[in-house]
């Protein structure tokens, strides 16, 4: 019996989550823990349940819907992604990996396939990392790289910390986070950049992902009346900063192959419009495919700092706040979704991938697998994020025939 | 009878006003209409009662103390400031000007003097203009440059107004906002600027303001994923923004005498680590004494920031939200300040005003002048604004004398 996926009911289910947090171009604002984080969980809950699958929660609100195999002691095969989206993102970043899953246990149901191993289809908590501190939360505390108490009391910018939000929302679960055996580990996802698209090949292979530097940078000067302090007797944060962040792509040109590199948060302090700014953060966010690379890179960028800060007058404080290292992923994932991509005749090419998931923390533990399926001009974490309904269909039955393979 | 100003008092009375919105450093945070002004009003109000003052409020919820003269219907010598501060501001900067005319009536008293003309002491609603839209609201208002029923309706950035605030704090006065003869207006301020500390000068015969010009900036890029859209491709609001932020300090060092450029606040749209900025606003205030030259500064930045845009394929928007022109204050005003010094024995020197003052907007309707002292190594707009007793002493006579001399 083969799996055959129902291009309209992906679509349709994909199209009626992106009504949770719809933005009027088109996108959606769906911060983790949030009403409309709420809403899409409720309804990723219920279908789940229409599967005939058992739904439980676990301590970090991790959903995990599962579709029982023939053997009960087998380890189970897992796919899954996120529902939390960006401030301004889209309807396929992370809803595409909860859905595709979905979609698979669908689409078996429809063709009668029992499976050995179980199937388990996860929405990971607070992949995007936008509103509390850290993202990848979800999956970090399942794997055991972050620590369940500490994420509980990770606050958001006005002082709410997940624990409550959780249980705000109903979905502070009664489960242990993770500690049992997962057989495999697969994720489907946009590729939020634009190689497929312009290669026209729907399916990326994604044999592993970019090493991750987070830094923040805090410029500090002195404040002063903008209508009288004379120029050359300034100590401007917001300059300093501002040249910083001119340096700092720079650098970026410097190395090869060349690595994304982004200031995407600053603050001026006391921000107003009178007074000469001073104090001024902000954030770095680097990656490239080589660790040893990209922290040559930071060491490059806080001297390139630290020279304009000693020669503006200013202080720099210079914080590597997070890492995570490259990530190889299993080689008989990568395989298998090869062979599901050869076994259903769809182009496909190796990729790495430039975006942390979940299932990087994944592979910390599990052998791990991804799908990437194009978007239209590389474009993600932007409200103009869309995607083909046949590369969508194309990536979950590449999906599906991957963990069919994993859970036979 | 010569007026005799009491230092020890002038001084305690602006650290008690000190007290209210106190920060940690020795500065002030009290912004315009906060609980922290009501207190620094409701203060003001009890010893200008004490102070055998009649008091009233306007409806634009400026303060007005009034010290009747012998001919009532003499036009009132006027003096004031403002009680409000910036959000990280000094004990002196607004609040001196207000305690100094209060010590003038309090020196009168104490020798008996009675004027001519009503000595009227005003505290103005916020001049500073860092927490609703524009400053200098209250003198703006009274000398019918602004209006009142839209300056009520303006919002903080929380949306309260203006008019919302002042009923809260129970400032929404009953009495007309101006509409009647000033005799003269003179306003005490420390001089926000290094110049008077310098030559060791304790008296700043103000001769006039420079004019003034703020601008919004809006530039727009496209949002995008961190981690994956390559450095070449991306459109990047905040790196745009930062090169035209360094490219309008250049725009500073190419007049003659230097203007003061000062970009004081910046928002990044969406302001998330993993997000390339898809828009950056930020505010340039523009300062120069020559009017013409300033209006020609303004083309020469916008010129500057549009090739940047044009350059780095984003979106400018520059729009001109507030213009101040250059002020000469009153010939016969300025003279009795020089007056004034030559007669109390202390060194004295005209200067131009770097800051606008509420004098600025008296000087469109009435005979104005300013008196300044010196501040602590210039530093305005910041909580280690600091002041002599000596110097506020000194302005403070030389303000008794030029208001005595006027309301004789």
């Amino acid at each position: 019996m083969a799996v055959q996926i129902n291009q309209d009911r992906l679509w349709q289910s994909l199209m009626e989550m992106g009504k949770f947090g719809a933005t009027p171009l088109g996108g959606v604002g769906r911060l983790a823990l949030s009403d409309e984080d709420k809403q899409a969980r409720d309804l990723f809950v219920e279908w789940c349940r229409e599967a005939d699958m058992t739904v439980r929660i676990d301590q970090m609100g991790n959903i995990i819907a599962r579709r029982e195999g023939t053997d009960p002691e087998a380890a189970p095969v897992m796919t899954g992604s996120h529902l939390d989206s960006q401030p301004l993102g889209g309807k396929f970043d992370g809803a595409y990996g909860v859905m595709a899953g979905l979609e698979v246990v669908r689409a078996m149901n429809d063709a009668n396939i029992v499976t050995r191993a179980p199937i388990e289809v996860v929405n990971w908590t607070d992949e995007e990392g936008c509103r509390f501190v850290s993202g990848t939360m979800g999956s970090g505390v399942f794997v055991g790289v972050d620590d369940l108490e500490k994420s509980l009391v990770d606050p958001d910018p006005s002082g709410v910390t997940v624990g409550e939000e959780l249980a705000r929302i109903g979905y502070a679960g009664s489960e242990p986070v993770g500690g049992y055996d997962i057989a495999a580990y697969f994720e489907a996802h946009i590729e939020q950049g634009p190689i497929l698209e312009k290669e026209d090949i729907p399916v990326g292979v994604v044999v592993g992902a970019q090493a991750r530097r987070n830094y923040n940078v805090n410029v500090i000067g002195d404040e002063g009346h903008a209508g009288t302090m004379p120029m050359d007797q300034r100590q401007d944060a917001l300059l300093g900063a501002a040249r910083m962040i001119e340096v700092i792509n720079k650098v970026a040109f410097m190395y090869e192959p060349w690595p994304v590199i982004t200031v995407g948060r600053l603050f001026v302090k006391p921000g107003s419009r009178n007074t000469i700014p001073g104090g001024c953060e902000f954030t770095i966010d680097s990656r490239h495919p080589n660790g040893d690379t990209l922290h040559q890179i930071g060491v490059t960028m806080e001297m390139a700092c630290q020279k304009i800060a000693d020669d503006s007058r200013l202080e720099l404080e210079f914080v590597n706040v997070s890492n995570s290292v490259a990530v190889e992923f299993d080689q008989r994932c990568v395989q298998a979704v090869r062979d599901a991509a050869t076994k259903i005749g769809v182009k496909q090419r190796d990729i790495y991938s430039g975006a942390g998931h979940d299932a990087c923390n994944l592979a910390l533990t599990t052998p791990t697998g991804m799908v990437f399926v194009p978007c239209k001009d590389g474009i993600s974490h932007n409200e103009k994020e869309d995607a083909r309904p046949s590369d969508l269909a194309a990536g979950c039955h590449v999906l599906a025939e991957a963990m069919l393979e994993m859970a036979s």
